[in-house]
């Protein structure tokens, strides 16, 4: 376990009691009940009432209150990587650590429950240089160096020597790209490409391309566990939505997307946090 | 209160218990806090994860469980009237009773605990016979039959005929109709137009224009409770969405259009109830 070192912690250090971590046990991986061939996945976001994670792309919104900020953070202390999209890596230059007290950095020792950030990055394009918060902290013993999933066989050479410098990587992955220039991700792949890396459990955070897709039913077997935090509030029309695409049944007509099975609610200052899983 | 019949009650019937309906008490309009001149109003739905009341208008779509059902129906007994708009009157022919245990038809005397339908028709377009759902349930004794609030000086005198001989009117407000054919209502003047009718509390069911427009923030002080239910399901894209209009800031940036206070969570069955305020 973490052991509080005698440095001062950090002035951004979140605290998050122990009563308040019960709920989330049935929800988070155990030790022994992990998929040898796959690293468990949780997809865990927050959204507003009318189920957007933001006003705008790259608008940062603050939509939970400050438990539950705290809880993200105990949940990237209780996996091994935290994966988001390319276009949240762009956006908001994100620092994808873990600040928890007790963490390596807030008072833990070496990199103790610090995540292996995760981008998914298909054409690597995220042009980012050792200024990027990501970097910053790693060189401060506060988080990891990400490792890059890309389709690109050859990745651009200076962001190469970044992530490595840093203990970070490129893994080219087949990724298939549309006439319309979208990507096709073998999410399966990649869950079993994390697992051989040493990786047996991952929270997928967003953004929103990255969510809906993972809520297609072609990839809901693969999600473990689903943990939403909901604010009450309605940001109004026009900003990221989480909602996967549209499904319909054997006669053509529409059906819903997805249901959660074993679903909990959790009251949780002002927000609530539902988990359960895919019903399938 | 209501007094059980010797009757056998109707197959329909809903059954609330006592210790489910505690937590609504702080929501429900109460006798002593009443404003004298505007009808108490009380805002509430169902929605999906991702904010829609259903597949696509007019399909009608099972969302929340048979617990939230009957929730609806305790919060139908327990207002005066009960309010939509035309496009969900045309699309789902509904009863816009009470069918609780104890209310009028359901073992209780007389039409105690039936809320008066309204229905917000600016054209007087919904081409209703007596074979509609809602006049049934009226010769039944078990429903009221609907007051229309409409934009016409004239409504169709047959609709008229239907409606007078079962008890239920056309009301004519000033509903002004913007060159693309949308309406433009004074939710102020009907709420004060309902109080003058005697009805002292309303609960707006839908569907989502009627939302839509009532948590933009020009009415949302009029709104004094709001409602909803939330159900573990994602419906996927394309179905009725509830999320208010776009607002910005006086920079013209994105802001959050509506936010709860004193928001409090239920967790009842599967779904969540959340109940609360709108923030001015």
């Amino acid at each position: 376990m973490a052991q509080a070192s005698d440095q001062t912690l950090p002035k951004d250090t979140l605290y998050f009691p122990a009563k308040d971590r019960e709920f989330l046990e049935p929800h988070l991986p155990q030790k022994d009940g992990l998929d040898s061939n796959k690293c468990f996945a949780t997809l865990t976001f927050a959204t507003s009432l009318d189920s957007q994670l933001a006003l705008s792309p790259g608008a940062p919104t603050q939509l939970s209150g400050p438990q539950s900020k705290a809880m993200t953070h105990y949940l990237r202390f209780r996996h091994d990587a935290i994966m988001i999209g390319v276009g949240t890596a762009v956006a908001d230059n994100p620092s994808l650590n873990c600040r928890l007290e007790g963490a390596g950095g807030y008072g833990g020792s070496d990199l103790i429950g610090q995540p292996r950030p995760v981008i998914i990055d298909p054409t690597a394009r995220w042009d980012f240089s050792e200024k990027n918060k990501i970097f910053v902290l790693c060189r401060e013993g506060r988080g990891k160096a990400p490792y890059i999933i890309t389709g690109e066989q050859n990745p651009p050479a200076e962001q190469k020597k970044i992530l490595e410098e840093h203990g970070g990587k490129f893994i080219t992955l087949g990724i298939k790209t549309s006439d319309i220039g979208s990507h096709r991700l073998d999410w399966s792949e990649l869950l079993q490409t994390l697992k051989a890396e040493g990786l047996d459990s991952v929270m997928i955070e967003g953004g929103g391309q990255v969510i809906n897709s993972l809520l297609d039913p072609v990839f809901q077997p693969l999600i473990d566990s689903i943990i939403v935090t909901i604010a009450p509030t309605w940001l109004g029309q026009g900003g990221v939505v989480v909602s996967p695409s549209r499904q319909v049944d054997e006669h053509g007509k529409p059906r819903a997307a997805a249901r959660l099975k074993e679903a909990k609610w959790y009251p949780f200052g002002e927000d609530v946090v539902l988990c359960g899983r895919v019903k399938l």
